[in-house]
């Protein structure tokens, strides 16, 4: 692993041998789940980057993230996901 | 493999030992890809059902139906998926 900081936000674990960033969140209906999916895609595309892959389910929701150009861990949008988590609504 | 019709819509097969259905849709662009996970969500919750899981990257969408509640194949949910693929705006 390189490339990756010491203190990864909330939640997120390093997978992979790039500076990939997965996290799993969890939610108790549909509907709130495909709010944060919207959410998420929406809070990725203002910033010009997306998730590598999100995953999603009636409850739950995997996001993967790329490294950003630079090789590092995309940390930013980790903790920008999680500030969106759990969404007001919930 | 149990309750599967004859002939299924095109372009999905079925996986796993119950008559779980799967497709993979391509994109050029991720704008649409994320159109047709937004199409494809109101579609499901309009019939009140919606897929398994959806996961998407980039420029695909990989689509994964559970089998009705009387454990066939959900071909009718297949369809539909199909018949907004490609997206108008595509």
């Amino acid at each position: 692993m390189t490339d990756l900081p010491e203190e990864l936000p909330e939640g997120w674990e390093a997978r992979g041998r790039q500076a990939t960033l997965f996290r799993r969140f969890t939610f108790e209906r549909y509907a709130q789940t495909r709010d944060f999916v919207d959410a998420v895609s929406a809070l990725a595309q203002g910033g010009g980057a997306h998730p590598q892959n999100i995953n999603f389910g009636s409850t739950y929701v995997n996001v993967t993230l790329d490294p950003t150009p630079t090789g590092q861990a995309d940390v930013e949008l980790a903790a920008r996901i999680n500030a969106i988590y759990p969404p007001a609504e919930r």
